[in-house]
């Protein structure tokens, strides 16, 4: 029995009907939520014996999150909406929320409880297996949870959207109408501009010195530092909080609790900065949402791959311009005096600049970072579509990392075991990653045109201007567009890499020497 | 629907009945657990803002948890095992499953999911104007939120025990079988005990020099220094937490996840220490409770009253040992090298014996602290039983303080204002912590008597014979017996406050040369 179901008399106008509905539906993103910090929770606080257990309680929160997605009353309530005149006639808010509740009933109520509650249990073991594999850099202790996952997920696929090729159905729970297809052919085109660029600015005489970002800066002044920087940039911890784990991450646990997570390495000044930088990004992009649609369409996010573009950006398009550097070079000087008391904004901004070919994706370089996702995108697509063993992908792995790279992982740990990603159940969720680059490069670049004194004001530390811009043109509409459409109403132009190509030739042509 | 309900199949024989009823009962507290999750993190990592959402999760999960506990099939099924074979022959765990499970089913049955999840949400609300109240020593904001909460535990005590009297039918869910005339005359004998010897303390010329734990500890040094007592004294971080919070708790997320929380004062070496013995005690009650039962009677503690006399008895009967102290002194000095190096093993344990009439229950000593109890016992009864109005326990509390204390708190802040208890529902639960003390005294006696060489024991920081005997002895019984049953077992003795009041006067009668 799904939660609080008011009477019938409730239910007699369209209007009542709808809120109605929404109630059913925001009863269900209230048990997501209470998923999200199990999940949460198990990466940043949970005791290590509590694991087993919380299995168990993600999968109960799951079957019961699910219960009430695919109650069959539900169902044909939205049914009988959508037959009606408000998703004709009512507000954009509205029929958004009509028709992407009811795409998102039809899609649940294929898949058995069985299948949902065992891809919760197994995701959550599997998470807690690939701990033990990356540690002990051992293919074989990962390799039948993989082949579960990978399992479960076609079965998921062929149950959501039996007509749709089974990688296009996993695609659109992260990028909701993505076609693998079209986005090989992006992906493709791509591939054919990154690899020269590496390769030139490996075979550049000029290299940008970053010996400055690799000084000693203790822990607990990053965590002052990068706190100040995130509360600058507007991310809010009235609403959100910064916590630690080995993996970054950004997840939404209710309407005014964003939660964000970086790794701390006192070697370093960008990782925690950038990872920062980041998670915010995403944050911001979740405290922008209208919290009055919390739970439905359009209060969700558009995608992974618009939510990606709002880290990235803020992450690359904003973190390593001159302008920032401008501002946050005197703000990191006051908190590491020693490590930079020779350096300077120009010296910082060089030293962010580095494009350096590298086994892990989570520390590779902006422009080598895409080559990372596509192999994934590539690898995990072969699998789902049989075409690629799960035992033959370390192999897989390293042969087309060579072939891009130019090298080979030495351990799988180096390689195929890097990413939680897969144990995690997210498949279909790697090409999002470029796919946000792609989005933030067109996305800046209107910004940009619209904002003629965006570096000037990024230099001053008014960030306020480009994040009103981001409100207007993309977190406002939450689901309300797809992500091509998003973009295109937001720059007016047709979604392309070109804006991305251009930006990375630009940006490191130019710190390479090579223009 | 309650969750996981497998095919009749599976109930054809009075085991696999008895198997179906626990896995029903299980589900129930795998939901409860995740709204003690829901409860830890609001207290220790929630963002301010996310408050008001939090009432509305942890009101879905409560409400789910009540339907999965009064789902009336499985009400029947309790009903087939009460009358069948293993409620007389099974084991006596098997026995008290069917028992008390049926119990605690006929008592949440009567409550109408209505209450069950306005109670959850108005509790989260009261306990958010509680903590605004109190900054403000504001009653009259916190007012209007007792009175809803007050009559709403009325309106459940009706509904829970129709037959009982109402504040009884609130104690049995914190102590089980709790009656309150018995406890009132049992207090009221202790009282009469209480009130002469901190009278005397107070008169002596005697008194304790306890300059040195009001010393400057720095709250670094005593995280890790409580961190290394409670991993001593054998709470288990693989199975837990310590966290920060104003109120310190402990809370049970799941059977190897046991969370406890402190307050850091700089100013004082006792405060963190003696809260974490505290919360570590009821902790270690937690962590040796069968796991194998957990979320069933037999794994469930017996009541709160013997939860409590966990935590007393570790923090106070240990702790404020001598021998504790010749142990635990050295450890001190090591990590507060500036502070305690002139002091002595002898000049700590002189130092945690001082009584002296406060305001602040949380802060009181040994002594003392059974007053602020028992006054909060006859208030909340008076609230309850209709012989006090909300409005006016401002009042009722500063007349009673005044006449046990001889002085009046100034401000709301330091009396009516000072706990949590109430706003989160907490009514009937009072009395379980002089009931603790009782317990604990009763049991440390016992202890003493099978451990001869407990003393030598402690002070060579040899803990695990005590934990063994409280393992054998309490814990591993679970809510096999109600806890007045327990002590008698464990101890030979029928239960009475007569060793608290002989434990009391005779330690500290000595500190102040009474005797």
């Amino acid at each position: 029995m799904p939660l609080h179901r008011p009477g019938p008399a409730d239910r007699s106008s369209p209007q009542q009907l709808f809120d109605h509905v929404c109630g059913h539906a925001r009863q269900a993103a209230v048990l997501a939520s209470v998923e999200a910090l199990l999940g949460w929770d198990e990466q940043t606080m949970m005791p290590p014996q509590a694991a087993a257990y919380r299995g168990t309680q993600a999968e109960a929160i799951a079957t019961l999150a699910h219960r009430q997605r695919t109650d069959p009353v539900y169902g044909e309530e939205l049914a009988t909406l959508a037959a009606g005149p408000l998703a004709r006639d009512g507000t954009p808010q509205v029929r958004t929320a009509i028709r992407l509740l009811r795409k998102d009933f039809e899609k649940h109520a294929r898949v058995p409880a069985r299948l949902v509650g065992a891809l919760a249990k197994t995701c959550v073991e599997a998470q807690q297996a690939w701990v033990t594999a990356r540690a002990a850099s051992s293919w074989t202790t990962l390799e039948p949870w993989l082949r579960q996952v990978f399992d479960l997920k076609r079965e998921l696929a062929t149950c959501q959207m039996p007509d749709a090729d089974p990688y296009d159905a996993l695609l659109d729970d992260y990028e909701p109408g993505g076609r693998w297809p079209m986005i090989a052919a992006q992906f493709s085109r791509l591939r054919a501009e990154i690899v020269p660029l590496m390769q030139a600015c490996a075979g550049s005489t000029r290299r940008p010195d970053d010996a400055v970002v690799h000084r000693h800066y203790p822990v607990a002044d990053q965590q002052r530092f990068v706190r100040e920087v995130a509360t600058r940039i507007g991310f809010d911890f009235q609403r959100g909080r910064l916590d630690t784990t080995e993996h970054p991450f950004c997840s939404g646990v209710g309407p005014n609790d964003c939660r964000i997570t970086t790794r701390w390495d006192a070697g370093s000044l960008s990782t925690a900065l950038y990872g920062v930088l980041h998670e915010a990004g995403h944050g911001l992009y979740e405290q922008g949402l209208p919290t009055e649609w919390y739970g439905l369409p359009p209060g969700e996010a558009a995608s992974l791959g618009i939510h990606e573009s709002q880290s990235r950006l803020w992450e690359n398009l904003v973190g390593r311009s001159r302008a920032f550097c401008d501002w946050c070079f005197p703000l990191a000087q006051a908190a590491f005096t020693q490590s930079l008391a020779e350096a300077s904004a120009d010296s910082m901004q060089q030293a962010l600049m580095i494009v350096q070919p590298s086994l892990i994706r989570v520390e590779a370089d902006e422009v080598t970072y895409n080559l990372h996702v596509m192999m994934r995108f590539d690898l995990e697509r072969a699998v789902i579509h049989g075409d690629l063993d799960v035992a033959d992908l370390p192999a897989a792995w390293n042969d087309r990392f060579a072939c891009d790279f130019g090298f080979r992982p030495r351990t799988d740990a180096e390689g195929v075991l890097q990413d939680i990603h897969w144990s995690a159940g997210l498949i279909g969720y790697f090409p999002t990653y470029t796919l946000g680059n792609i989005f933030a490069a067109q996305l800046m670049a209107a910004a940009r045109r619209d904002l003629p004194e965006l570096d000037r004001d990024l230099a001053a530390g008014r960030f306020d201007g480009l994040l009103a811009w981001l409100r207007r043109h993309v977190h406002a509409y939450g689901r309300q567009y797809e992500s091509a459409a998003l973009v295109e109403q937001a720059s007016g132009e047709t979604v392309s890499e070109r804006w991305l190509r251009d930006s990375l030739w630009q940006r490191y042509g130019e710190a390479y020497g090579l223009v």
